[in-house]
């Protein structure tokens, strides 16, 4: 399928590169068409690799997947614009850190909101899906690299939206069983709020490559 | 050893029971001596087992297991006394959920401080390790009733202090690899804002009687 990717950093790059590889047809966007990030992307991910503006992108796109920074993402969704993203869906790869007060970040947003929630009611025709923004990018798209059943999550309002996005993270190697649906987007505040512990644990592992998983009794 | 409990519901309970069957003389501490559910505990809990004021448990203490609700930790704290709390090392379990705009609870401190910082830095003189708030309390003293290589965190200032709770928790039944030191006390921000996943992943697994465990590429 046609997909737009905003952002042109670590995260769009693994996952734009790995969409081009599964056969879909990906447009990169950023703020302006002809990111040198994005061009030199487009120029050696292979066929139906392209690039654009962040409209540009939205609107070839019959799915959207944003990885933009967090800071910057209702600026760059608002630069893709309201007609481009409706009645499509958004995988929410971002997460809110601020790192104006230095390292670690903060959150920009959190407890009582997060960003996956303002997207959603900023965008309210948008299908919004939070997805994927609590682990490194390789292992989003190469899951088996970490062995053991991790998990990654769903949240959005829409039940079709996260069944979408459940196949295309099950084309990326994710067995149904290790998709966790944490229900609607309110849970993004959880998954987002998530990532100061998973700082504290890139630090204690000595990698960033590295998930959890669910363990418990039977209910 | 003399071991001084804060707090009488389920976690204090549940933690205190445990102390007890371990052979350590326990005092739980409530905010006025007498407290109802302490007397019950005191007297059923067996040999060692005792109750008295928040001031009563710290004083009888050489170790310290805070497990006060989050809101009401600091004024607990604080009648428990700078004196009684005084160079001795206080296992920190309060998350400060605030249940006042309904459920789900929010955080009452969170993402630029954290409960377990905001103790560190009223009682400088008290050791403080941040640990066990990532679970329910019947998991924290039994660890073998969820399979798996579950974890269990520890954050603070002071390593011989960390060192102390480790071997704590290894009389609970955590075995050394999956006790994980996260650092410094800060790590207490990570620790408690994972609770808002936790509260989804109770929803989504319909019990609450489960961990995260790590899984990583090697470093």
């Amino acid at each position: 399928m046609r997909i737009g990717v905003l952002g042109t950093g670590m995260v769009g790059q693994a996952i734009a590169t790995k969409l081009v590889q599964l056969g879909h047809e990906v447009r990169m966007g950023s703020r302006q068409a002809g990111n040198e990030h994005a061009v030199a992307w487009a120029g050696t991910a292979g066929e139906g690799a392209s690039e654009g503006s962040f409209a540009d992108a939205a609107a070839f796109g019959e799915l959207i997947v944003h990885c933009t920074a967090g800071m910057h993402s209702l600026a760059a969704l608002g630069e893709a614009g309201v007609a481009n993203l409706a009645g499509k869906v958004l995988i929410d790869l971002a997460n809110p850190l601020d790192f104006s007060g230095g390292m670690p970040p903060t959150l920009a947003v959190s407890n009582t909101d997060s960003l996956g929630e303002q997207i959603q009611s900023t965008f309210p025709n948008t299908k919004v899906v939070k997805s994927l923004n609590t682990m490194n990018c390789q292992l989003m798209v190469d899951p088996a690299s970490v062995s053991g059943d991790h998990v990654v999550f769903v949240a959005g309002e829409d039940g079709g939206a996260k069944q979408q996005v459940s196949d295309l993270l099950q084309s990326f190697g994710w067995p149904p069983h290790r998709i966790v649906d944490l229900g609607g987007i309110r849970a993004a505040r959880g998954t987002e709020m998530y990532l100061p512990l998973w700082l504290n644990l890139f630090g204690a592992l000595g990698t960033g490559h590295f998930n959890i998983g669910l363990m418990h009794a039977e209910a």
